[in-house]
């Protein structure tokens, strides 16, 4: 047994005891205890107080002792200082799950957290499912189960919900009580001590009450087991999520909040994207999507079709699609002329189908009806305008008709507010999404869209790079003897050696003398750099010469740049200077890296050098492991892309030895812990090859950590 | 007496007749009959229609001609072909403004554009102002005029809403019914054959009634009308619009309708910027925004505080202000003691200032008063997530006075739907917007800051720049007789010397000898370039060589560039080479052009040359004439400015210089409408100069128009 199988307990309990249940009205213990039985709670309920009597009818338990062994569920609201106690007296009677709502512990400071850990190493002892503490509770309205203080129950539906902060809840609650919005589970993590964000996806993910998750979390702190977890989850149901905290500001005011530690933003991106995650910036946002997601089948393709009575709102439609990655769809020739057969002759036959003002239920059924057929279609967007004339209800009964038998999306745009009001219910009522204005429909669709995309991709490819991990763990060793963080050119080549990464031939030149027979052996032009374990910025201090044709040139350079580094940095140690061979012509620079991100380990990154990483900030972002398709990825999504295939019939260059080099980091981020930071910079590559021109690695001395 | 001065009788007639006014229930003549009566419109109403009679108690006029001399409005659906007699007939009394209700015109083809043609010569004659036809109608809350169509009338407010589609009018009128937002005037302009969006703004403009004007349009005819009145409108007051047909898709349905020919929307988005339209893309934006301005006053900084019961809505609107161009207010040291003599001590002092989950309205009403009184505080946002303990409708009322009392923008969110329901439409009618989650709440007070950015910045100074336009006709005349639209480099550079642009010197050699005597004369090294009228894209066919040190690497050059072009291009004349001085270092290359465009005129755009333009598409565009605000905005607003800023320790560019060129080329394309496209690409700017390397221009023929 272990917490996990624990879950099925939580969620589904059939025992469960309300400890620091209360009489009085208004106080947590009373409306938990009024919840669970306004939500129709049909197992057997506990109320637990020293004081005894009686409360919403139930014989008031006086110790958490005298409870049945086994019990499923212990929720917890009692003083912060009886908390552990509370707690260690649920494990002694063998309780499988509890919820600790009261507030106080890491959120306050450095006692809060000292208490807290005690409870979440009590609870891992004891294979307790912990919910909390400090949050609002937990519902479940499959099972009629409202474990939490919320004011209101949710209706039953298929949109799972959890949050990170509890007030969110509060609010979503309150919303969709508004809105009739139905939840599955409605969870409010609070301080995570033991059940977290991963946890839910692996529980949701299987739950078949569930066909939507929603989450909203401050900070991800387990990152391997999240990014697992997501990866399944997505591949199964769609996944829609906020993550706050993403800016500076919105970091500050998070570190001040549940005490979280908002890891880089672009990991997060990263992460979200590559499990397959959509993540929302606003709560609008997440249930536009979320009653989409549920309610309608995925569009199997990009074609938007639009069936309108009026032109305006018709070309709002056309271009909020224009700007979205879908297409409007270009309807079929027997389409158009079974439009023609029904339709006025100033109707517009084309997408948008305008079938005009004076349209009638009738028409917009037999409009939607055959644009449905149409197999170039794959969803549909109705849009009304309540008109004199348009029969509103109707039509909104002849939009449920063709949805209930096309097996395509149908979103309707009833526009307006009053007089739409009857049809849009009985829109939502029959599971169709319906919106005031037709951009949001546009973007529901375009999300399932890219959803539909995502699930149906072909499975990632993971390649297992070998490289010689000993003789690069050599190198890292020496350096961490010798305390020096830095590994820099010559060193750091014995590692790229190590994983046969294509380096420009090198030798390395104690004297001039070694110098120019290391360039007769490479053979003219060369390059001279400075070797110096003290210097990693060699161009600031002219320690880099390029396209040297003879001896002499050799010569000279090798004196020249020895001596003003010596001049400029009097305390570096000069080990001679690098002999190197050119870049061949028609080459870009690009350069590849890696730093390893707190929550989700090393973050893989990609753009073409000089100023389109520095001022563009053109990069993209991948995180280890990468698939053969991220490597593919990585280096189409950067908008200078098209300087790499080539302009004006340029040749491209070889991707394929560029994405190997990719993998191979990644292989290396993995391989080697030690390594904090690596940057490929600059890789050259033309259409022939690619080599890895100079690279520096920062490790991470322990005496550091 | 003109067309507007008739535009103060048409939305304030004392006088009003229907034109096919009709008493059968359903029908538009009758509609607008029970509308002007159910709007509590108090001046003279006229049904008129042949068949006489009694319409709503009203002694029906049969004849037009029996109307009173002078009528103010007449508001005409009969069928369309009666509508141009009609007319014929209320101008013959004097009628000072017109509706067309009826459609049938320019959006049906070529017999309704004509006939269009005809109402709008006759309208102009008569100096009826006209609006329509194919319209819904107008609306005036003062004056109890609805002479409309449209189901239902709005409340009196004070935003005005112009819209080029009726259906848009319908679905908004619809919505704010549902919403409550009142309105001033409300217009829907159909197919503008006399009055259009110029003229609304002028008029709006002056409106006092108006404190928001807002409009949806496809497109706009009267360009420099347009700009000139958007201008004015906007340094008085708000005005947010819509412009759709901006993509492809959506241009193509906008083409069938209203017979809209959309402009290129990059001079659609130049024109918005430079007169200061704030433009949005979604119909709930443009309310959102329409009630934030019509009721808070303008943010006078960027700085936002946030109060706020819960944490995690508290990141979100963090997270929002900083995706934003606002940002979060640093707090001052006596506002922060202030907050903790009263706030509890888990209290967050920082800004989101978090007053935590028991805080009732006197602790509200006590941090925001505060918060106010901060002079580094420019705006507030108050959110509210309805927890057990909060009074929601308490800490509306603590909210409003501390909104009436500090003359800052207050904003309220309060989360949620069904608790906060009564609160939100007590803020509301306080004029104090209010929304359900914090990220809508931030974007209205960003767009307020920016307008009040744009109200207050230093009025534009224009330059005219004095060129000798004659020297510069006389080589467009001369390719006008040879019928040649394309004038090239040597000649082109006649046009910049009229006009004092920087060129590089310049000789045209006629044979090798003559290329060596100009070399000598302007210096070593040199650019030589095939001189000829027949080929504009030198480059594609080897027709460029730079860097030539000497007279044997001029003399061979000139003789390689001629025969090779002569080999390739067999038809072309060629005239020589031109021997050129070469640039000087550390030179960046940019590009500035112009193109006409149909509705705007000429637009300049600029860019880095190379890939910055064509690859990374980093290009900014002004419609000209360009102030010199504008010379230094549009040199400025492209993602790679950092290159002619200098990287470091580099120099800036002659930023002056390039300024100046910039306006020249503005003067150039207003002396010479002639000239259809001209682009200086490249100009070389370094630190102390920028010259005009390369010139194009292609010349309007008129044969081609």
């Amino acid at each position: 047994m272990g917490i996990k199988d624990n879950l099925h307990a939580f969620f589904y309990p059939e025992t469960v005891a309300v400890i620091g249940a209360s009489s009085s009205s208004g106080k947590v213990g009373n409306t938990i205890m009024s919840n669970m039985i306004g939500a129709g709670y049909r197992g057997k309920l506990y109320p637990v107080n020293p004081k005894g009597g009686e409360i919403e009818g139930l014989a008031v338990v006086t110790e958490i002792a005298d409870l049945p062994r086994g019990l499923d569920l212990g929720v917890i609201s009692v003083p912060r200082q009886l908390v552990l106690s509370s707690l260690e007296a649920l494990a002694e009677i063998g309780t499988k799950a509890v919820i600790v709502i009261t507030a106080g512990f890491k959120e306050v400071g450095k006692d809060g957290y000292l208490l807290e850990q005690d409870i979440a190493a009590l609870c891992k002892k004891h294979d307790i499912a912990l919910l909390g503490p400090n949050c609002l509770g937990m519902m479940n309205t499959a099972k009629g189960v409202n474990a939490s203080f919320a004011a209101g129950h949710p209706q039953p539906g298929s949109i799972a919900f959890f949050s990170q902060s509890g007030a969110l809840c509060v609010a979503i609650l309150d919303w969709a009580l508004g809105e009739n919005v139905g939840f599955s589970k409605f969870i409010s993590l609070g301080n995570k001590a033991v059940l977290d964000e991963a946890d839910m996806l692996e529980y949701l993910n299987k739950d078949e009450d569930t066909k939507v998750i929603l989450g909203y979390i401050e900070n991800v702190e387990r990152g391997e087991a999240f990014l697992k977890q997501a990866r399944k989850a997505c591949l199964n149901k769609p996944v829609i999520m906020i993550k706050s905290g993403t800016t500076a500001a919105g970091a500050k005011a998070a570190s001040s909040h549940t005490g979280a530690i908002a890891g880089s933003d672009q990991a997060y991106a990263a992460a979200f994207r590559q499990s397959g995650i959509i993540r929302v910036d606003d709560v609008a946002t997440l249930f536009n999507l979320a009653q989409a997601f549920s309610s309608q089948p995925l569009p199997k393709g990009p074609n938007l079709a639009v069936v309108t009575n009026s032109g305006g709102p018709g070309i709002l439609a056309a271009d909020a699609a224009d700007r979205s990655s879908l297409t409007m769809a270009a309807l079929s020739q027997k389409t158009i002329q079974r439009l023609q057969a029904f339709l006025p002759s100033y109707a517009a036959f084309y997408n948008p189908v305008d079938i005009v003002g004076d349209a009638d239920a009738k028409r917009y059924r037999q409009a939607l009806d055959v644009v449905a057929e149409d197999p170039l279609v794959h969803s549909i967007m109705v849009l009304l305008t309540p008109t004199a004339s348009v029969e509103i209800e109707e039509t909104a009964k002849a939009v449920i008709h063709t949805a209930r038998k096309c097996g395509k999306p149908v979103f309707a745009c009833f526009m307006g507010k009053t007089r739409v009001k009857a049809a849009r219910q009985m829109l939502m009522e029959a599971g169709i999404p319906c919106y005031a204005f037709p951009e949001s429909a546009v973007h529901s669709i375009e999300t399932m869209y890219e959803y539909y995309l995502w699930k149906n991709r072909p499975d990632p490819k993971y390649v297992k790079i070998t490289g010689d991990r000993e003789l690069a763990l050599k190198v890292i060793r020496a350096h961490e003897r010798r305390n020096e963080p830095e590994i820099v050119e010559f060193e750091a080549q014995e590692v790229l050696k190590a994983y046969g990464l294509p380096t420009p031939q090198t030798i390395l030149a104690r004297t001039s003398d070694e110098a120019v027979a290391a360039a007769e052996e490479i053979g003219y032009p060369v390059v001279l750099k400075i070797a110096s374990p003290d210097i990693s910025h060699k161009t600031d201090v002219g320690g880099v010469k390029v396209n040297l044709k003879n001896a002499t040139e050799v010569m000279n350079s090798f004196k020249d740049i020895t001596a003003r580094v010596q001049r400029m940095r009097q305390d570096a140690y000069i080990a001679g200077c690098l002999v190197q061979e050119m870049a061949p012509p028609g080459v870009r620079e690009v350069i590849i890296g890696f730093k390893r991100d707190e929550q989700f380990g090393p973050m893989l990154m990609f753009g073409l050098g000089g100023v389109y990483v520095e001022i563009m900030k053109d990069i993209s972002f991948k995180l280890a492991p990468l698939s053969r398709q991220d490597a593919f990825e990585i280096v189409r999504e950067i908008k200078s892309y098209m300087l790499l295939k080539g302009l004006r019939g340029e040749q491209p260059v070889n991707f394929e030895a560029l994405e190997e080099i990719i993998l191979t980091m990644s292989q290396l981020a993995i391989d080697l812990p030690q390594v904090w930071e690596a940057e490929f910079n600059p890789v050259l590559v033309n259409h022939e090859k690619a080599i890895v021109a100079d690279v520096r690695m920062t490790l991470h001395l322990k005496d550091e950590a």
